[in-house]
């Protein structure tokens, strides 16, 4: 069967320089030119209506945008997009669809009244959603490829490395390859991010691996389950409710995974630690 | 001159246990009990309308909801408030105005239009604010004082301690001393819950000293602004746009605090480092 090539929507290509150099005095009254992460703000508009602000590296800023859209759920289908035009001469994101965007009065409002700004999701509409996830079984890990993704991540994480203030996301594939890897400013951008990416190349999560630099709080939960992702990975640790939901959905959750080191909290059929 | 106490709204005192313990296996397959922080939804209620949920670990509620209702300006006068009564039954903590909210709507519907659920304020607004705002300029901090708040806070950091996945903020005096020490999953809830209990105690920000152990970035150089406190210190590093924000208001801003070790960014005409 030939995958027939889906019509993409028109993207600029409008990446910003990720970091900047300040002056800073250092303990000893020495003064150390220190290289830190820029923040800019990116204001999306859909179909010519503004729908929010985001606070961003800017250097994926049309897949943040697609991403946003996606995980938002203000548009269910890419093939509604016809353009995203990044211009940071205003700071902006202008999306186009189609056929123009029928129900984004009601959804804004929704969001207004159901849901939350305080961590940048929906979150009456979330909990609905995780009810319906069940996370397919098949996918299997084992501690070698474990190892590898956590190698290939170490090599990949460049502007926490120069400048830190950032987090990273990482897509791998079932051999601890690294997909995709995106950085921003916020944690939630660098997922929403992948998912923009992911979107775009029409890729299914249930054969991948999710890795973040950042907690295991209940929206990064949330957000892999969406993108249909089986396995998640943190370098750092995790919250009651990133626990229990993960727990809910069947996913197989690792934290503090640094080096040799990890814990494995949920999903541990699909796990293989090589011990006894 | 004899300070008239101020009538205070009845607060509920509902904090929750900070961590639960989950199991995990480590790398050598065996099973270690781990403390994990709490997180736990909490949707706000002003005079029966429903406002946002946010993510908490639940240590401070009352104080959380006061500071979010402060820092969103939906309430400008806490004598206004009658009532916060949080009731973990129901995930629910409901305000109760003495006259009753008049603006609500309009402030919600600004809300969608022109901000940010990514990072969980109301953008445009927050930045008109920032042209306002100009730090005074007499406070001093020296290095010794510096340190000692250093060493303050790394005794106060307990939940971080044991369980990790939380950001911990300090308000302290002029001479290190911490005054408010609140731990939250979120960094903006931190925040929001010494804002409230500044509120609550009728406490200026002039003469203190703001200390996070998340980034520096624009949205948390903004509020310790708007708090009116002079001096940010952070365990971590910064954005560009935390970086001019401070620069723009006047604020004294370290990062990478930790041990000996510091960064002076900006504002250095407070900041003495007993260097020539």
């Amino acid at each position: 069967m030939v995958a027939k090539a889906l019509p993409k929507p028109h993207l600029t290509q409008a990446a910003r320089p990720a970091t900047v150099t300040v002056d800073a005095l250092n303990e000893h009254g020495e003064s150390v030119p220190t290289l830190i992460a820029g923040e800019h703000p990116l204001t999306l508009y859909l179909d010519k209506r503004e729908i929010v602000t985001l606070m961003t590296l800017g250097t994926a800023p049309e897949a943040l945008v697609l991403g946003y859209l996606r995980n938002q759920r203000l548009v269910t289908d890419i093939r509604d997009i016809a353009e995203v035009q990044v211009d940071w001469e205003t700071d902006s994101a202008a999306v186009t669809t189609l056929g123009g965007t029928r129900d984004v009065v009601a959804l804004l409002e929704r969001r207004t009244v159901t849901s939350g700004c305080g961590q940048g999701t929906m979150f009456g509409d979330l909990m609905d959603d995780i009810d319906r996830i069940r996370l397919p079984d098949e996918g299997r890990l084992d501690a070698a490829t474990l190892a590898t993704l956590l190698d290939n991540v170490r090599r990949y994480e460049s502007i926490y490395k120069q400048a830190g203030a950032v987090h990273g996301c990482a897509l791998a594939s079932a051999d601890g390859a690294i997909l995709m890897f995106i950085e921003d400013v916020g944690r939630h951008n660098a997922v929403d991010a992948i998912a923009g990416l992911m979107w775009l190349d029409g890729m299914g999560g249930n054969d991948k691996i999710f890795y973040t630099t950042g907690r295991l709080t209940s929206e990064m939960v949330i957000k892999t389950a969406q993108m249909g992702i089986p396995f998640l990975v943190s370098r750092s640790g995790l919250t009651g409710m990133g626990h229990a939901i993960a727990e809910k959905v069947g996913m197989t959750m690792i934290g503090r995974a640094q080096g040799k080191h990890y814990l494995l909290f949920t999903g541990g059929q699909r796990f293989n630690s090589g011990k006894a």
